[in-house]
């Protein structure tokens, strides 16, 4: 299908948008009308730089409060119509979108509505245009799909028709059927955003809190398979409006959406192929003329676990971090051929440190297994997600990576299967074969993402790895309010915890930047956290307050309450089972490590505790400087 | 009164807001228990910390889900109850308050939470502590400050009583009557915050969009004033939870804070004199037990304009604006006798040019016209306004100056009447007797505020300078979103446009910092703008786009609007008149100069413009480099 963007959902001035929509290989774009009149280019110059750009004009956008009102206020808006008219012809635009009137004006009368309107398209078509007509979920008199589609059957013009827009229809609806139901024909265009439910003006809603498909709660996939049943065949075009997109730069933000669009086009492929005709309205899916040409990335592999994660570390961080893994019962079993790269591993737990990718510290990379690299690889780049150039000499393992949203690598590996595993890049310096502190393996990473880049990183990583979003939690930390949300393969082998502030972050916030972590699981976390504290880890201190009140809010057992509060074990709940974790200091300036036992199925990552974490990490630094 | 401020309002960790509300001057505060909990400090140091920053703690919380609940629960609650009374015992805090319980355990009796609650109280006299009961605006059961109060009455303890939060009572009940019915001894506790109005989820309004009193929608003047009419006479403590503030330096955070109390208070005191027994409510104030003790700043004189408007200027960006004033029709009239300053006026309109205030091309302070500047200065003080140091050589005049938030500084003068007068401080270069291009004065100033400090701003200029918050507008610019408040003297006198991104603004925005700008009157502004033009003013040119665009919403006449194309002025209309205005080219880094005609009485600022005058800066800062 043919992928469309309007000029609103980006950044920018018009030509930074039309750069950017043609950069990130959009076919088409919709004018937003506030776009035009700010440039300085004049609606033929438009024209040139979109056909120069490779993009169609596929929708001028919006012209508003026309229909339903008295004859003299009638001839001031065809008045204004024509003028707008005689703008799409110097443009090259050949569909106007006419929104469902918010006027005090109007009347609630869906005859004249419907008379007016056909008065529109008959004016239309002599300029050789179509009217799309679209029902606003805050329209005056008409604010349902339904309701707009029965004034356009009421105007009777071959040049009316309908504009669905997804947010519009299931802001109210959230389960919309009959749309199938219209005439294919009459379906002049489609919109498509997502959003996150929520309980507030729906006007506000719309204007703040758009998502791109896909980063949101609505079932896209569903409506958008009911629009093409019906027999539409137009581009499936974005708009978004949303605080935080308005303010991205538009080349990554148009990135973010063209990935929404393959990601939703996929879905509906494996929709179309798991139930050809099991919903009743999609009889018409396969209109002979116009068969729906879906184009969909390589399958995702099912990702088996954390490979490794690798960390960038510098002169200063990298014998605190060596250090910190020997203490947590780590061996060092590897070096690197031909870079300053160790290898440390304790059960199926690996940790990569890299002193030669950068100066600072951080989680540089995270592979995760897969049987099939390269399609793994291959589908990410189909998601837009850059290939990443790696270095390697020779007899060293084809490592195919991509770079996440958060300038990361993401790697996929076959460790054990692979007679040219990444494995034999390093050079044996060590044993693994005895977990010293009972840890098995990586339960989770846990990345901080820039404020700006939080919805774009989820469907990053919901897309590329084929995993699903879960576990949203916000919570107050000491330096702002903290946004968390997991990314989960199915079985919990992959778990990605992102974190982000809800605003951009406070500069005044000293001491602690945007930390990260990485979490390993063991089974029996005082037992763990015993030897750690005999190896010297450096735990991290919880204040006694808290186990007073955890005290106060369950009944502990007195002995296991005295280990937790010796060692810094944090408690949580869930309608599944508990969670038990410890953290270690900051190593360096912004990487944790953290051990965790999940007992009985808790599905979650203690985010409640995160605000003691956090100012116990601040803490401990004051301490130290 | 004493005041008081909730621990949750403030960034940090439990020592940075302490300190921080110390040294903003409050007198007491409330713990926030998950502040506590995340402290390495015990109670017993809290306590000696508070008591060493003289602060005493008037309330710990809160405490959740206790009433109305099964004996098993009952008792349950009840220990964790005890636990709390001995930590508080331990803190030195007698008032813990319990919030209405939203816990789906609870049942809808009343006179089982009644009980259940005398049974708590019971137990909290037993350790010299009391209860304070407050309705949740979303509780399960009780969600009413008379609800709320009810039990309490069932309830019958003497150390039960009520608390009120005056978001849970006014988010519900935007003019509540009956409270001041309460006896005043059973009012334990009272909680500020104002809000805007908000269609949304009550709970969501709650946690993430409250405000410091005088900042909002809310009337707390006349809330506060039944509260006291009631005989309660604890401190008036803030409780405020806000996005933003949660992130923001909690030092200028508190100072925030404690102007809205000052200014509370000051109306609190208006109210009374206006109409000691206006409310038919009011006939407790004064209680002659205990009389109510308002602090009050001086009066706030008039403000009668603007004396002048001061901008940095550094080696590059002094000689464009000054050939832009020069242009603009300004006269060059003195020259400071001991700084490198400049004075230009045109009418009653004057800039100072001032080349030694720092590297920043910026407005760096505005002067305000007052009656008595001592009065002011000191009123602004008393309003947390830091003053200011201005270094005078002798015989120049004495300009009182206090610190905005931005930095700028705020000066008050009296130009004509004071003999010794800010004018001779400047030796006469030039004269101003005819207005070239029409300018007779200026009409606003915009300041362009950080994202953080925009409600802190509002209450600056608002209660320091006695204006009205009003006009506020929101639109879609090139770079993100913006927030546009007005803030006028009531005849218009002093205008103050603020502006500032709705989020932090994005990073990637180029060319366009931020700009502020200096507006100036004309009563017509073809003419000015035709002068401008002979003159060689750096006019902004305006898309043609604009103009068709104009043309199709309205009937402009002809000429005119060639003239206003010609010129680049554009226009907007709302419920009283027209608004013509044209601004130049960005003068240095980030200041311009608009030109403004008001036809009619229109008192809005353009805000629909704004963004075809940014994408213009942008586009013609792209033509120059």
């Amino acid at each position: 299908m043919r992928r469309s963007i309007a000029t609103v959902c980006l950044s920018g001035t018009l030509d930074d948008k039309l750069r950017a929509a043609a950069a990130a290989g959009f076919d088409g774009v919709e004018i937003f009308e506030n776009d035009l009149i700010a440039a300085p280019l004049s609606p033929e110059q438009v024209r040139e730089r979109c056909a120069d750009l490779g993009l169609s004009i596929d929708l001028y956008q919006p012209f508003r409060d026309f229909e339903a009102v008295g004859p003299e206020q009638l001839e001031r808006n065809l008045r204004r119509a024509r003028h707008k008219f005689e703008l799409m012809r110097r443009l090259g635009a050949d569909t106007v979108l006419v929104c469902s009137s918010v006027s005090p004006d109007a009347v609630d009368d869906d005859d004249l509505a419907a008379e007016q309107l056909h008065r529109l398209a008959s004016e239309a078509a002599e300029h050789g245009m179509r009217v799309a007509y679209e029902a606003l979920a805050w329209g005056r008199h008409v604010n349902t799909w339904r309701h707009s589609w029965e004034i356009v059957r009421r105007g009777d013009h071959p040049a009316l028709g309908v504009c669905l827009d997804s947010f519009h229809v299931l802001s109210r609806e959230p389960e919309p059927s009959g749309i199938a139901e219209i005439p294919g024909e009459k379906l002049f265009f489609l919109q498509l955003a997502d959003a996150p439910r929520l309980d507030m003006d729906v006007l506000q809603w719309s204007r703040h809190h758009r998502l791109f498909p896909g980063q949101g709660a609505f079932d896209l996939t569903s409506f958008t398979a009911q629009v093409l049943a019906a027999g539409y065949r137009g581009p499936l075009s974005l708009e978004v409006f949303n605080d935080v997109f308005r303010q991205s730069p538009p080349d990554r933000a148009a990135v973010d959406a063209m990935r929404s669009l393959v990601a939703l086009e996929e879905e509906l492929a494996a929709l179309s192929a798991a139930r050809p005709d099991a919903r009743p309205d999609a009889r018409r899916v396969a209109r002979p003329d116009a068969p729906v040409e879906l184009s969909a990335p390589p399958a995702a592999p099912e990702p088996a676990g954390f490979a490794f994660a690798e960390l960038a570390v510098d002169a200063d961080s990298g014998p605190v971090v060596e250090r910190a893994l020997a203490s947590l019962g780590f061996a060092h079993i590897g070096q690197h051929r031909s870079k300053p790269v160790q290898l440390w591993q304790q059960g199926e737990a690996r940790i990569v440190l890299n002193a030669g990718a950068g100066d600072a510290t951080g989680i540089a990379a995270l592979a995760v297994e897969t049987d099939d690299p390269g399609r793994s690889a291959r589908r990410a780049q189909e998601l837009c997600a850059p290939a990443l150039p790696r270095t390697r000499g020779p007899e060293e393992a084809d490592l195919t990576a991509v770079a996440a949203p958060d300038g990361s690598s993401v790697l996929f590996c076959r460790t054990g299967a692979d007679p040219a595993s990444w494995l034999s890049d390093f050079i044996r310096t060590g044993d693994a074969s005895t977990s010293i502190a009972g840890i098995s393996r990586i339960d989770h990473i846990g990345l901080t993402q820039p404020f700006d880049y939080f919805d774009e990183a989820t469907l990053f990583y919901r897309s590329v790895l084929g995993l699903d979003p879960r576990d949203d939690s916000e919570f107050a930390a000491p330096f702002g309010l903290v946004r968390s949300r997991a990314i989960t393969e199915p079985k919990g082998r992959v778990r990605i915890v992102l974190n982000g502030s809800l605003l951009r972050r406070g500069e005044w916030a000293p001491g602690v930047p945007d930390p990260q972590h990485i979490a390993f699981r063991t089974d029996d976390i005082v037992t763990t956290a015993r030897v750690l504290a005999e190896r010297g880890a450096p735990l991290l201190r919880v204040p006694d307050n808290y186990y007073d009140d955890l005290d106060a809010r369950r009944h502990v057992d007195p002995e296991l309450l005295a280990e937790m509060r010796r060692y810094g074990v944090l408690h949580d709940v869930d309608a599944h089972g508990e969670y038990f974790h410890c953290h270690t200091e900051l190593l360096g300036s912004r990487v944790f490590f953290e051990i965790v036992q999940r007992v009985d199925g808790y599905t979650g990552y203690g985010a409640v505790n995160a605000p003691v974490r956090m100012a116990a990490h601040r803490d401990a630094r004051l301490l130290r400087t």
